[in-house]
């Protein structure tokens, strides 16, 4: 209710601002008897982290994840996993020039309006830092439906995307390259093309795709928690994201009705793939596939206009940390989120 | 959890199939003391019913609700609202010819999978009959929140559409076409396709856009439950919705920075609104406006290929009720949808 | 959270107002697939319902549960019951003298004070006749989790109480008599001393002893969803019910642990059980009992002074409705609540 | 839904094991702008923790709360509020006898059967250690709802009971003694009493009686989540809690009423409080009171007969920590408790 818990059976919920001591969460629901792969947590976890190459931010953040219960000898017990991410990069003096003021497309305004109090030092509660304990919990959610297979990749980023369905994609390669795009020339340009934004002191937008493949038939709520509608929840709860779409998404809305229709082979599948695996909200056993946009980050290292907190229209110059493009690091959070809702449904589904 | 409800403290729960006696549903959390207005609840209802105009389904639905309790002297009490809106309509052998199939593209496979068991009359509670409880319900959240306006519209159908922002259409015009599209030139030129589809016995789809007006800063929580998270979620949750974008959407994939940041006025005001009137997941106080994409409706009144419940590939031809573009009666249940989400936001707000 | 619904994944929201036009619910949640008993479901309403005998109110009512949704071909489909209990009864001007005050120990001023209106037909919500709609969603319950067995019966009313474990108790016996007491002797002096309280126009409490057999190892969560903790909300949430205790209860406080601890014997099971059934909030597979108690209805047919709408303390009598012990009518509603909860940490329980 | 949360709007998610590195929990949805009286929350901590005195176990738990995330310059920002309790005191030595046995009265067998494995160092998330995370959690609750007074004390032990109304107690004589009773004379016979249990290596169980004043009319919600069934949820949550009764309790059910009825005073109040201070379940605005029963702690220092995982009955004798009577230490156990149900349903009212 007061917004930071997702899930009903496999329930994450996090707390944590950019620059307290730390970030963390608790999973309440996971399932005993896991033995639990902490490589694999870590690699997700380095997956996300700032400064992994020339074209992210340069800012470090070490991402440990400690966990603190619910886990014995190795393997989950079934009672709460409670875990913590220490910050270990915060200086409080780094922010001391948004103390007073409100930074465009931020959320500085809002949170001082809604709250009436700020924690100025970073983005607070809304810094994308808080997705590191969604990556902690979503590489656990993994493990958990370990047969299904989320795949996601930067399908676009500007004007330059992916020119070919996900069929044609070699997923192996999508960690090849530093945008994350399985597709190498086009990784390439997108590349190029993210450094010279960076010059810029620009950032920019891109899309991602995600594909999950080996879905059990039968997962999903009828009528308001319909799969696909808890996916695109997961996902707009991402910062920076601005859409959603599943299947056919926003094409599907300019087709007829006979060219739409996903006609069924006798052994239940279907010839094509519109409807992107989900039908009335529920799985049924196709691919699930979908995008999500992701808006250019609103630190950027130009001069900007911006409000201060007595109403006077100033100017600023972001500092220090530059992101000229966030969607490649939003990868392993796209599947994460993904992860934490197919967890959730599949331990619901499989009490039917 | 299983699916039926929406909203915490305005909280939706309905039930009902398409060819059961009734549907219905309770309103748990509704504010006492609000005198309802009946005419404007009937007046919602009577724009999603089918047989409209010659552009929609001539199939007749009365679409009378019946309110049993929380209602006293025309008034709220503060207690749970009950209705049922009767099926006046249903014939049980008019879906005899699908009590063997399951019908391409729709939920009638995934339900028999999933649960076992299929009420084959109609979509059973996939049918879009079910979203007439939302209208009900939607119609008294809209004067919980009676300061916030909220006008959806036809902003395309197929690839016809409106050419203008919204800020240079008259909302008011929107309930004079069969099409509702508030841009009379375009609305013409959808009406005509739409004609042509009915016409050839198939489907189109198209996309409905939302503006909501006169929202108080402050509603939406971090960091699952964000504003836009929710609205997203409860647009996927109506049927046929493929996808959802707010503020700048898919194209803000495309831009930089240094374009998208919405400057402040010294008022707190942004001289921009690509955020969409809403940051870090909460509202700003600018329009909140959003786009939601239908698929073209799957029963088409042409030959097509279904799948029998022992295997087979058959020919099947739909009858009775032909549906050619289900976006104009999708408006009202937008506006529900809305009202619903923000009634509920605007509650919780109301403590803080 | 606003009160009307208990349980998660077998969850039943309720309306209805003890005078509007009908008391209903919704069950989300139900397994698909159950062949329903209806015959058991009336049975159960008959068991509530007043008029039964010479010792409780003999205000008719007929508690006819419509179904309206979610039951094809007599099996549920997994889709929400929703159904209604039409009020045949109500009287508008039955209720006109307390119109303008506030029953002594009835809810009719916190109402007003709470909500600043008020239903003022009967009790409103907070009529006992709400407890008709857990009536029935608790017959379907127990048909959910037909393995296991709820026998509930009066053990005490004002002084007079069983004086035996029940496991003396023939628990066939208790419909033997109207006080459902299912030992003889006792039961016919409650009745007796009911008849009595009866003539004095003053009504009297007591208790009801719940045992639940056959019930799997394993049904609980830690650690603030203990089985024992909601079994006592679900009873505490009835009307007039001033307390629970389990197993041992509070005599189990005077003892010591040398003496209340229950030793195993080797299959598991223990010797003695008065943990009742329940260690750290898990059911052990042993008998769950426990017993609640009710306080005297507050309706008497003598006169009280009350306090009216304006502050003046006035003379008042009840009319009409006499139920001098309701004890023996809350037998079916605790049977029913536990069914509720039982069938709700059921379906949880299947799924780890 | 997984049973370590409790609360809605103001609702606290707890995790920990007595011997992993931390115990700890979120707080979501404390109101912003609360400066925090952290003395006040060690005082609680210092409350419930072994070795106060001669009385209690002896062993030391420093139970220091560190909070993570939800607090900038000692104000509550209105964000989760993530806290540790680290375990400074485990030795997984400790525990080694109990591995391959289940403790008659403990939890131990039913965790095993439930999850398949059990952490056996210690109660493990059974253990009563857990309730450090509640009485943290509570203490900030407190503060919340700061006008509104709640004092526990003791009130029997095995036989020896408080012989007097609350009324004629001073509550700030609870801390004077080691046994948390006001009243001097019970509280020294109590002690001898706890004294003689210790050295017959026994442990005895008691009751705690819990007063609230100063309740705002109005907290509570129909019919499920009625003030006292909460209320009641919570103390049975707590660990050796076999009963609760408020107001008149069980003895109100042999009451009369006639006698049991609580007469008006011209301004809403009432003559007498056999209701408890709620009427259908909503505060009143009179004292709320309420009476807990604890059975005796399940570890005692004789030998007893125990259940090896093997399946043999072999002898045991309890070891290091002994706590003849834990119901002292429990009382702010119950307070805290007390308090997050105030804090929750009080946020709630605040909205309508």
């Amino acid at each position: 209710m007061a917004g930071n818990s997702i899930g009903n059976l496999f329930k994450l919920t996090t707390f944590g601002e950019s620059h307290g001591e730390a970030l963390g969460g608790i999973i309440d629901g996971c399932p005993p008897g896991i033995a639990l792969d902490f490589e694999a947590i870590s690699f997700e976890m380095s997956r996300r982290k700032p400064g992994q190459s020339a074209i992210v931010t340069q800012r470090k953040e070490e991402d440990e994840v400690q966990f603190l219960s619910g886990i014995f000898e190795g393997k989950t017990t079934g009672t709460p996993i409670g875990f913590i991410i220490p910050n270990t990069n915060q200086k409080s003096d780094d922010y001391s020039h948004i103390k007073d003021s409100y930074r465009p497309s931020h959320a500085d305004y809002v949170y001082e309006q809604k709250y009436g109090i700020r924690d100025y030092r970073g983005g607070g509660r809304s810094s994308a830092r808080e997705t590191a304990s969604r990556v902690a919990a979503g590489a656990i959610a993994k493990q958990v439906i370990s047969t299904i297979k989320i795949n996601a990749f930067v399908s676009s980023v500007g004007d330059i995307f992916i020119d070919k369905p996900y069929q044609a994609l070699d997923f192996s390669k999508t960690e090849s390259n530093p945008v994350r795009c399985p597709d190498e020339a086009t990784a390439k340009k997108m590349e190029d093309y993210i450094k010279e934004i960076r010059k810029q002191g620009d950032t920019v937008g891109g899309t991602i795709t995600c594909v999950i493949q080996n879905v059990p038939i039968g997962l999903g709520e009828p009528v308001f928690d319909k799969l696909h509608a808890e996916l695109g929840k997961a996902m707009l709860s991402i910062n920076a994201v601005k859409g959603f779409e599943y299947g056919s998404g926003f094409c599907g809305a300019k087709m007829k009705g006979s060219e739409h229709n996903d006609l069924y082979n006798p052994d239940g599948t279907t010839k094509s793939n519109l409807s992107g695996g989900i039908q009335g909200g529920i799985s049924n056993g196709m691919d699930i596939y979908f995008r999500v946009a992701f808006k250019p980050v609103a630190t950027i290292m130009q001069k900007q206009e911006t409000l201060d907190v007595e109403g006077n229209i100033v100017e600023m110059q972001g500092r220090g940390r530059h992101d000229p493009c966030v969607v490649p690091r939003a990868v392993p959070i796209v599947e994460a989120m993904a992860a934490l809702v197919l967890a959730d449904y599949y331990l619901l589904f499989k009490k039917i």
